[in-house]
């Protein structure tokens, strides 16, 4: 059996690096050795409180979900990959037999593993082992580190995907965190324009600028629902995506989007009730309101993008640690919100 | 030109009976003497505020817009219609220019004429005039009565193609109004089952039975959530119909549908913005929220479903008024919740 | 290890009664009690010619996959069905892991197990084995031929799904023949009306009628076209089902089904390449003309429906037969189409 | 009344120079003093044949549907253009009224006006009138023969629409004469990626790489449905365009598209029925197949994004024309379809 070293998280701040023992693989599974895992939000959330809603951290947890690594041993029945395969890996592996996973919305399954979410270990640690389906070839010229970042850029995908955003839709994508930012690319990649990116830190603007936006506006500076009318002749935007996870910026999703519009929500809010004007999106204007679960089906395309160079990991990464440096990373992640996009483990 | 008996709102409880001009129809027009008009909440609304919303009552206004009658002269260009046709009315007239009318959704058009929404007359008169792509021949053995529930049923119409329930989808229905039991009617007639209903008057429940629910929750009395919960293995239900327009009746809409289910809005709130769980909504369940204002292009399906049987506009209708009665029908209608479905001007 | 008798080809014609071993259940895995199994027309040409297109009878094969039974023994990981469940079965078993399966079209899996399709063994036998969530439990009430039925009913399920048909949908339906009469039900089922059945068997279309088509139409003594067109006032219908797997019915379609209809493929071809008015199709009418492969994600569907009274499977049961009979029955319906809806072999 | 030059047919081959009065504007119509328009292979099946299909040119008519111009002239109720505008028109006058109309697919429309096709006048003419939700604001840097190449280019982005090509589909271009360089270049803007064109004139796949295919496959030296799998590793592409109107490209579709892949009709074949491999089509890939007539609602997207940049007009168009040049300009573009893409007429 392979040990391999790992940060576990014990329990709130108390991060500790550690050898564990790492499973033989499946007869459908790979084992993978980690090379590179970006730091979310989550992570960063159980590593302070120890939960996110029900799930608790409850035994020694290992986080970390937006991972690459090389194949360095294939289970008995795998075909589809082989050894020294480089791959971006999907953490959510559910159970494919229920309503949901036939019907191809698996991230609904209710019996879901998601790696990094208790009690399922993630990817900080040199070795992992999921089934072979889930792993995705990086294409040449894509590095670990990019590869790190497939999985956010897929919350992107799904987003673009439950949205329908199509050529020459014009979308808002409120917030410019690193879920935005990569909500941004993909809205591009699927020809939208103009786009209108809004946030309160001037440098994620540029950034956004960087990406791909036509617009930014400052939501500290101007009036978003104003300036948006105003950009789009009072019609209001085709799709907007609310990024930030904010009340006040779902709030303001009916009133910048055009009648018939689509708005869609990807940003994790920290309330879960607040105060919505529901009769204008309901009545007055007849839109559709998609809420957006992590990501099902959408790896492949995003890793097919990444390799045509549609969309660009690079620039979302902004630091990097060793394994070893994994409390410190979280903690400079969280406290350098204006500086960090992505900060990138490499174990 | 015709000369014509109305039923005309001066402002809040004035509303006088009195002769007015009906003007010559256009080459597309059709002229309808009038033989049945439904009351809806929002002729009661203006009657008492004088508004709704940006809508005021500025100068006269002719209320009424469910509305059937008999057609006693057509335009020189109609060859669709004849003197003599029995007709339902659809009482909004879109642009037919502008890019919600061309793609299907004139619903949205921004220059509508909303029948008996100031500044535009409804029915609550003798004759009418208008297009007569807005009229919609009455099947054989259906009554002007029956023809003035087309309107309403619309809604219900309208409110199912939004929300894609098809046969075998599980259904709930919050509010068995006038709408909510539209609702239920229509989505019977889509196949759905088993359909749930909710209120807190028991006569409502019991029509509601009468008209196909499955099961009925009076709210008053059992947890709606944790009944549906039970009735649905705690899956909830594939699509549920918010016909309340109550805070309360649409907040619980995510926790009684199944994720990846939809929630279509489609009663009108009093409250303009109200606490929603929009955590549940979004990001918990990946549900998709659908508005319903008014309907395009669904009167000719429920007029169609109306003569084959499937749909039951008889029952809704439970007291009728002439013209002259107006008045005091707004004011029983208003003040008999617990009696009254449906009102009927017969003018 | 459990023995069971079966009906095995060995090669056309060559069809013997014998023993045959069961595999234990996999973790996933329920052993059932075979009861009742319809004959396909793919079982007859397989015990006629050996083969169907790639499909070659290169070892001894057990056909019938339209099946019901008794659990009589779970695998160690299935918590969802218990020893004595009766249940319908789903004979196609998919990978679970390539982009179709994951997506939900698992019925496009090329490393699909068909049972009953070389080299896959179905269920003209006493015991068979499958994954527990390819079984579906039957209503209190359903009887186990009736639950053989459920795959025949599927095809007509998918069919009606892949076509979008919905309430008030005028329909036509050609061929009456056990696909035909299927899809006839389930497009009854989604509220489509009228609905027009065409054969040319008197006996099918009279029963056609009884299953609930508005029209018949026997193509041998009126023109098709003609007559659909006359019943929908040239206008055409919204959703044709070709389930006659004819060339002359399928040449006919866009020429009944109006301007921006579906055409939905169901039945199947003995030719692979025939004349088709691809003109018409394609621009005068801007049709969409969509396939039908087996099914996926309906059986449950399919059995709800049949436990409401939506479907009527008893109906479509015109003859029964031992598993001893296998060869005689197969021959029999073969001879008797006249005379034949389904006949189900009960072992 | 205005009077205006204008290219008139009486016969085949009989094209006059003349004067012709101009109508004068509706109210809600406008005056355009036309600057450029494309020549389209219907416009030469006129001039050649006096005939395509039903439409039969029995009294003098005025070719061309590809144009754009200055409006001189605007109606009484019109406020959204204004003299000076310079505009695309969209040739196609409906109804406004019948069910294809209101629900948003007026190129259905049975009343349906298109200019050039007998009996109405089309834009071979110094001045036309339309009604102004037919014309569409050509963006700053667009010249008047860019804006010609909007109406070929709105049948690529009707191809596009209804194919629901997405970013990152793999795609098949089959003919790269105009509306496949169209087709081409909106799948393009739409993301699509890899494109693979095919043609069997070498000039024609150089353009085509200029315009952005990804692979070109002249099929008079490769097998098309070898190379096709071989490029996507024997999956087929997500979408077919077939943009030749052949027998021989059109048979090849099913061969070339993935399992549940979508065939979009885009040619016009000259045989109005030939041999077609249905059975693959329906079962063996259930695939979907869409026709493509005309265009409705994408007019104002292709101005779009052709003012973004995302479609290139300019390359469409190789050679000009006067209008007293009509004639023999309809004769070089009928003889020298190897040299030509575009060629268009500027009175």
């Amino acid at each position: 059996m392979r040990k391999a070293k790992a940060a576990v998280l014990y329990k709130p701040f108390d991060l500790r690096i550690e050898e564990v023992d790492v499973r033989d693989p499946a007869d459908d599974e790979v084992v993978i050795r980690v090379k590179a895992v970006g730091i979310c939000g989550s992570d960063i959330h159980f590593y302070k409180e120890g939960k996110i809603g029900k799930f608790v951290v409850e035994k020694p947890l290992i986080l970390g979900h937006e991972a690459s690594g090389e194949i360095v041993e294939v289970g008995k029945a795998v075909k589809e990959r082989k050894v020294g395969d480089r791959v971006a890996m999907e953490p959510g592996i559910p159970c494919r037999k229920c309503e949901f996973c036939k019907s191809g919305r698996y991230n609904l399954c209710p019996d879901m593993k998601f790696l990094s979410c208790p009690p399922y270990d993630g990817f900080f640690v040199e070795y992992a082992v999921l089934p072979w389906d889930f792993t995705f070839l990086l294409p040449e010229g894509i590095s670990f580190e990019e590869g790190a970042m497939v999985e956010p850029l897929s919350v992107g995908m799904q987003a673009a995907k439950r949205s329908g955003v199509s050529a020459g839709d014009i979308v808002a994508v409120l917030g410019a965190g690193p879920i935005g930012l990569c909500t941004l690319q993909v809205a591009k990649a699927f020809g939208a324009s103009p786009i209108i990116v809004t946030d309160v830190v001037p440098s994620r603007l540029e950034m956004a600028k960087k990406m791909g936006a036509t617009y930014t506006i400052n939501a500290r500076e101007e009036d978003v629902v104003k300036k948006i009318n105003e950009l789009t002749n009072g019609r209001g935007v085709d799709v907007t995506f609310e990024c930030a996870g904010q009340t006040s910026t779902t709030q303001i999703t009916p009133y910048i989007t055009k009648p018939g519009g689509v708005i869609t929500l990807v940003g994790v809010t920290s309330e879960e009730v607040y105060p919505m004007p529901m009769l204008e999106i309901a009545h007055m204007r007849e839109l559709d309101v998609r809420g957006v679960f992590r990501y099902a089906n959408v790896h492949a395309l995003t890793v097919k993008l990444l390799g045509e160079g549609k969309l660009d990991a690079k620039s979302l990464i902004t630091h990097s640690f060793s394994l070893e440096e994994t409390k410190e990373a979280l903690e400079f992640v969280d406290t350098n919100k204006d500086k960090v996009i992505k900060g990138v483990i490499k174990p």
